[in-house]
């Protein structure tokens, strides 16, 4: 790839492929989004195939690709698989396919020896109600594939709930958790190279509403020196279990000092937003650097940030810029109840003065759900 | 301008307009640039009207921005005036034109009191042979206008070079300047929002080859405090006295503790690159800010930082980010020896460590000079 620019197939053209082609502009890594979108965020940034996901016409579309990577996790394998036939495709297509499938992330976790909430996969009623009687109520019961932003789960606290919830729910597979009465939830993000060099990013603390993610703290405040090294011992044996290529970020819940794993995302992730401000090298670059074999940059963080997803509409540019240290970040989408828009990333001299600065943008940065 | 994303256009689609755009793209900004080049470096990243600058037709083309600036400053005055009849145009024609004469340029410099270079205008051999006879050799003898990166100009050593040099550059209006024995030359940015608040850039240190940039340190090293505050005392005169909008950059000669304007351009500026990376609002976010008339960001300094210019080819990739802290910016272009290609910019926890980084990256960034 020395002595041209490398070119990048990305499965996916939303604000995460647009933030990754906004860092590949600076690169010299060019970027060709696959999308179904008409106005897919990434389209004014990089070149956009218009294809429907069950369009045959897509591996053959990214076959001059030096490699291919993904922004959301609901590819479908079969397609990443196809693609793979002829270029390389990265994070490993595995990766992807145990992240589409709550059981199997599970299983994986705890074959890395990573603790989890206790979980049952559950097929039938019977299934469910056998399921209750071993984890006991409250307890959540989820598709097992197909479920992000709090989409497709069901919260159980009574028994008479089973029958509504399990016909609401099937007959897709579903997988039944106990409930975690977590102290915070917290997310760790990390990149492998293709020489298998790891860089680790700070510990994440992540606030969510209606299963969406509203604010991430980096580095999580409060987070004790052993907690950190815990997160990263984990995402490393993830990723090494892989044989992993770019961004990885793992989800967990903090119950006093320990740990529990719940998702991974194969990808860029929305709670590593803020290391375009807060890091070396944010996740953005180090996702690209890692896919086309280059050197990753330090993942150190430059200082403490908080991140405000802007859900359903943008902030007031004129106001929210008024505050020292705000970032804005536009995708560029239509703005509808539910959806996240863009993201403000504060950036302090001090955590004092973070503090303040977070308190006035809160004020400013909208969170509209669906259905409100 | 609130509810919806402002437009600009840009008078040139050059790595400033390309910079420019991909901070637009953050914050909701779009750019439309006119460039008369089809491979204009920003038209990967904004929209791109391909026009000769004799075009009659840009002032129209332009017509629904809400504001027009410009990347470079031997844009035409009178488009610039015709542009303005229709939108703002920011900064303001009359900084655009002062810029482009070096003798009114030194004179408003001069009206401002700030210390200057001694000069004199230069129309004929017999005003240069006067005008020598003031200022004594060595000295340099420039074209008022069009001058840019070391092009138009002749030392003069001796009395006997005098008829050739006039006859090179004349019939050109030039001007005669005393040579100074500078200790270094350094430059200081800043941005003025449409409101007056006017946010200063650190001082820089730049290093020239062959008249081209060829490093940047900030801050300036071993600038004491007085130095750094007569620089933006100086700077923000003139931005009052334009009534300025945008940012502007000032380079000066330091002889001692005293400072020599030299050159204004009313525009972002190669010194200040490392902005990106150095500064919590980098220069091309607050140009930005400044001319849709949102509040500007702190020009604060996070942490110091060395930029190199990539003069006619671009590093390898590879070997360049195995540096900790090297942050690559590949403009997109056709490399041909003499062309700024790209640049780099290193950043570090400590200066000790920032040295030897910078040591490293320059022996990988190329600089290819023309004619060489």
């Amino acid at each position: 790839m020395s002595g041209r620019r490398p070119l990048v197939g990305v499965l996916g053209g939303g604000q995460l492929a647009r933030m990754l082609a906004l860092s590949g502009h600076a690169l010299g890594v060019r970027l060709r989004v696959v999308d179904p979108a008409t106005d897919a965020p990434a389209r004014e940034v990089a070149d956009h195939v218009c294809a429907d996901w069950s369009d045959p016409a897509i591996p053959a579309r990214l076959a001059d690709c030096d490699a291919v990577t993904y922004e959301f996790e609901r590819v479908p394998v079969a397609l990443a698989e196809a693609v793979a036939r002829r270029v390389p495709v990265w994070p490993p297509v595995e990766a992807l396919a145990v992240a589409q499938d709550r059981v199997h992330e599970k299983e994986r976790f705890r074959a890395l020896g990573l603790a989890t909430p206790r979980f049952r996969a559950v097929d039938t009623l019977a299934d469910l109600q056998r399921a209750v009687a071993e984890l006991g109520l409250p307890a959540v019961l989820k598709t097992r594939r197909e479920g992000y932003d709090g989409k497709g789960q069901r919260r159980l606290r009574e028994l008479g709930e089973l029958p509504a919830a399990f016909e609401a729910l099937a007959p897709a597979p579903l997988v039944l958790e106990e409930h975690v009465a977590f102290d915070r939830e917290v997310s760790v993000l990390a990149a492998r190279g293709r020489d298998g060099a790891v860089e680790l990013y700070p510990l994440v603390e992540n606030r969510h509403e209606h299963g969406i993610l509203i604010e991430s703290r980096v580095p999580a405040p409060h987070a004790s020196g052993a907690l950190t090294e815990r997160a990263h011992r984990a995402v490393r044996a993830l990723l090494d279990s892989f044989g992993y290529v770019g961004v990885l970020a793992l989800e967990l819940f903090q119950v006093g000092e320990e740990l529990l794993a719940s998702e991974l995302a194969p990808r860029v992730h929305n709670s590593g937003h803020a290391t375009i401000e807060g890091a070396v090298a944010s996740q953005f670059e180090n996702h690209l650097r890692a896919v086309v074999g280059w050197p990753l940059g330090p993942a150190v963080a430059t200082g403490p940030v908080v991140m405000l997803n802007a859900i359903g509409a943008l902030p007031d540019a004129r106001e929210l810029l008024a505050i020292p240290g705000a970032h804005l970040h536009d995708y560029g989408k239509e703005p509808r109840p539910g959806r996240k828009v863009g993201h403000v990333t504060i950036t302090a001299p001090d955590a004092g003065e973070l503090e303040a600065r977070a308190v006035r943008a809160r004020s400013l940065v909208p969170v509209v759900h669906a259905g409100e």
